[in-house]
């Protein structure tokens, strides 16, 4: 079945002590669609400005992501983001955000979307995540991600969303920022109060912690010798998740969201092989699949 | 087949907000060998001074750990720590150590303890480590523990070391201090060229990683909803694996190592639930087995 991503359509500027990577196609709803694209037909909604490179609506063509949804508002800019790391490549810092035209965006979904069964609330301000829920036609499931300033600047808006929504995906210190809980487990049934019956918690080289009412899975990453770049590795992750979910027949919610966490992880893992798209979308799905093969090994007991 | 577990002896004094705990059981070798006893035979090596209580030898022979190799120095001071929590619990602080007969301590192994086939140096003095093993009659399987205070002060003492061990268990931060690799998956090859076969990454909550000749094991923490003091957890991880590895009679070593690992997870989940060995004391190998069983539920894909 299909997936609908929505989510941040941007330009990323990463620099580097050895290079500068300027204007590299970013955003969570680019990571998420491209990673999902590897699973089922996957349809983009965005924003971007008249100085979005054609190369990148090409990008998405060549994984088959539907774009009838990106806007282009030919007067404005493309939000952009800029950043640099420090000599260990452990720390990245914001030079600079333009939020540009995704700053006044209000997403109309267009009529041949509203029906999409599987919806991936992307990275981007509650706000919109609510506004495209509200104009969907029952959906058969819908995962959000969020990340820490929403918990600071419209907290309530997220809370309204965490009403709607089957599954919502977090990392540990957002789980902890939400809930006042310094156990990440203990954090758990707290959010499933707030609303999602699944919750699923990303802890970035540790893996991940999925909830439901079936109990706890406790999902390994694939191990990276080298790390390029992880940003965009978390918008991989549930995009890659969700594809694959929206691939399953058959089978049971719980058992299928286990195998999609593992695919999502192993999309990840080639994200963070190369600055922004550049590896995940060299990536084939013998390769995906080679890896997934590896984590069941590697994991195993 | 039986294990000799060669370590601290100390007493803990760990304070948080609500309460003093004074002068508990602890130390690297008495967490290490109640853990492996649940497993194996076991025996301890170790020094306590005049101060030591009665019943901590008692709480030692509760679990069937035979201390002919516990050195009494009757004029001397049990090696004391001392800690305090903060409000969280997240962080514990040192507030005093006192080395007391642990500083001068020469260890004489036992003859009835020289050709005991699995042999865990836990954490200690490296200098410790290499002369028990210099009076030890060809061991099947030896594991060291370490912390970064040897990589600090003993570096040449633990790189001697490192070329007459089969296993060496560390955390991530010491495995980066040792390669001075900042990736934890690159350092693994570094320290197997240092001498150990089999190399085990501690991750705390986010459980650990096993590098041997058969390639990597990534295996999960048991996720604990509250953790009261994780003192002791390393060391009971690595006590529970080496117990239940020398309880193996078939089986590869890689897979049994597998299932160790587990169980020595398991045992350390038990020992954060209480301050010292209070809650590890009082668990019996029905409980172990039952959570051992819920974490291969919880990490199955």
């Amino acid at each position: 079945m299909s997936v609908l991503v929505v989510g941040t359509t941007a330009l990323d500027s990463i620099k580097t002590p050895k290079r500068e990577n300027p204007r590299l196609l970013g955003g969570s709803a680019s990571h998420a669609a491209i990673a999902s694209s590897f699973f089922s037909p996957t349809k983009l909604m965005g924003v971007v400005g008249g100085d979005f490179p054609a190369k990148y609506i090409a990008l998405y063509k060549k994984h088959d992501v539907c774009t009838g949804g990106l806007e282009h508002v030919k007067a404005g800019k493309t939000f952009h983001w800029s950043g640099e790391y420090e000599v260990n490549m452990n720390n990245r810092r914001t030079i600079e955000t333009v939020l540009g035209v995704i700053e006044h965006w209000q997403p109309s979904v267009p009529v041949e979307y509203e029906t999409t069964p599987y919806v991936l609330l992307a990275n981007i301000a509650p706000q919109i995540q609510n506004h495209v829920l509200d104009q969907m036609a029952r959906p058969k499931f819908v995962v959000a991600d969020t990340m820490d300033l929403w918990l600071n600047i419209a907290l309530e808006e997220v809370l309204r969303l965490l009403k709607r929504i089957d599954c919502l995906v977090l990392n540990d210190s957002e789980a902890r920022q939400l809930t006042e809980e310094d156990n990440t487990v203990a954090a758990l049934p707290k959010i499933h109060k707030m609303g999602p019956r699944y919750v699923i918690i990303k802890k970035g080289e540790h893996g991940s912690i999925l909830s439901s009412p079936k109990g706890l899975f406790v999902a390994p990453a694939y191990p990276l010798r080298k790390v390029v770049d992880p940003t965009g590795a978390g918008d991989s992750f549930v995009g890659g998740m969700m594809g694959f979910l929206a691939s399953q027949r058959t089978g049971s919610v719980d058992r299928n969201l286990r195998r999609a966490i593992i695919h999502g992880a192993v999309v990840a893992s080639f994200c963070c092989e190369g600055f922004g798209v550049a590896v995940t979308t060299k990536t084939t799905r013998a390769q995906i699949a080679a890896r997934v093969r590896e984590l069941e090994k590697v994991a195993g007991f």
